[in-house]
């Protein structure tokens, strides 16, 4: 009873900003995403009769805590759903995401622990009941299921059977890059978790972010499917801003940006100016993604490395959805 | 036929941000402010019968083209009222407000003029008048009439009659200190004008703005006439951060933010986590005040001289309002 799955990281387009049941991850918007290759998690998961808990080795090393009780609440899901309450299992998982990178870890980790952990008992699911499962481990993970373009939509029941994500274009229908721009401090006062908590509760411009996501899925998804990549650049980066413009206004406020994040945000700006077409987007934290076309890579890549507190640019295509190994 | 008076600049703790009738200039929302001691303008206005247009001196300096048509229309506003309308005048304006420290020297500009063109013209105002009329040449000037914290107070009426000034505490109230941090760059691509217009027409957090103002003009206020210092503080730091907040989400978005605003902002907060009770506020520019207490000027003024990109501190006390020389 064992499987070895491999799921990829992703960077919302269009951001998930915001919890509307915190148990059952369900969102309060609709978000889009680009699985990238450069970044995945490789996960086994092992059922095995005799033992009497869980093990989770990370990178070789035995996680316990506040990682391992997830990890063990999402193997709860699995086993309800086989019907094997009692069944226990290892896992191993070797993570290829780059910490400094700053992308969260936990989107590819539970993308490859659903996969793994379902065929390891013997489930067969599609990806649409994958990644309704996946959601439950982690949010944007249900989006890396898919390779290329994916769509986690809401959905708008409470028991979450509408909420998973769906394919919108693999990743063979447009080369578009991702620079991870890594800064040299990525000091982060508030999780995500949090930060999402707080918006949601205290920021007076949440029903504004919220009544202004649909607007922005159809225009990227038009964007996306004609291959715009102007359009599909600045309806990410709008986005993006927006986002983060919700923290600005929460109770206390805080924000994710550092004055190196803002210095990137300007490069790119200028790069703009100066003809290249380069986009930013910024997850919730310091550090910058930059979207470019392929032949932009040189001229892109030395911009970034050049800027004053950038200490390294990790490029990336788009990737790939699950696979079994 | 002629008058001298004196002005000083305001910062808005509670900013204007957006107009409800560009012509009448009539706000969306209700402001306050600190008049400052440290930015002061005065002008001389000297109607005369054997003039057949206005003219206007700035430092010694004639002006022409569209800062003088503002100041012509605004005569034409005094002249109008005093049913002098062929009478044209000199104006010689002082500015003691350096521009790099980024105030509008239309706050303390506008107020002398209105105060200095009225008393010429034989028109005796009291101050609530004057703040109304002072409205129609520069909104935030509406509040230079009057020393220490004013609040402009936003009206209803469609004629503007409603909306002008009142004192909420005089500068003897309360001795708090304002550093202006005057940055190396100071480029800023969009005007305030602009700027404000393009949120409130596209900005979906627009409405979220208006909606939390009188929550915070409210506490404010009670803050001041309290002394509480950490709460004034407070309150007028998540206030500028909503402002500028709205403008990230404008379309297409925007920032008055470099990225030393940036660094200025976190030099702020971490001065409070080292115990020194410091608040920043920024208007329409990169440029950050600072809001301390008379007993950390010393700790402050250094502190904040020593971040890269800070070119100077200008410091200031509260100022008194309209005076006549």
């Amino acid at each position: 009873m064992k499987a070895t799955a491999k799921a990829h990281t992703n960077i919302a387009l269009i951001k998930y900003w915001g919890k509307r049941d915190e148990a059952l991850i369900l969102p309060t918007n609709s978000s889009l995403s680009l699985t990238l290759d450069g970044f995945f998690t490789t996960t086994t998961v092992d059922f095995q009769a005799n033992l009497t808990r869980d093990q989770f080795m990370l990178d070789d090393e035995p996680v316990e805590g506040e990682s391992y009780q997830r990890v063990s609440n999402f193997l709860d899901i699995i086993r309800t759903m086989a019907g094997k309450e009692n069944l226990y299992a290892t896992v191993h998982s070797k993570n290829d995401v780059p910490t400094a990178a700053g992308f969260a870890s936990s989107a590819s980790g539970f993308a490859a622990l659903a996969a793994a952990g379902t065929k390891a008992i013997g489930m067969q699911l599609d990806n649409q009941e994958l990644s309704r499962l996946t959601r439950q481990g982690s949010g944007s993970a249900s989006r890396s299921i898919y390779g290329g373009f994916a769509e986690w939509e809401m959905g708008g029941k409470t028991d979450g059977s509408d909420s998973f994500a769906v394919p919108v274009a693999p990743a063979q229908h447009w080369d578009i890059r991702v620079a991870a721009v890594v800064l040299s401090s990525t000091v982060k006062k508030v999780s995500s978790r949090a930060g999402m908590k707080r918006t949601v509760e205290t920021s007076p411009f949440y029903s504004g972010w919220i009544d202004s996501i649909p607007k922005d899925l159809r225009e990227i998804k038009d964007a996306i499917k004609t291959k715009d990549f102007e359009k599909t650049g600045s309806i990410a980066e709008a986005n993006c801003l927006k986002m983060h413009a919700t923290t600005l206004a929460a109770n206390p406020p805080f924000t994710y940006w550092h004055d190196t994040t803002m210095r990137v945000m300007q490069t790119v700006q200028e790069m703009r100016e100066k003809g290249i077409p380069a986009y930013f987007t910024i997850d919730a934290g310091p550090n910058v993604k930059v979207l470019y076309l392929p032949e932009d890579e040189g001229k892109v890549k030395e911009t970034l490395r050049t800027i004053p507190g950038v200490t390294d640019v990790i490029l990336s295509k788009p990737g790939q959805g699950i696979s079994y190994l």
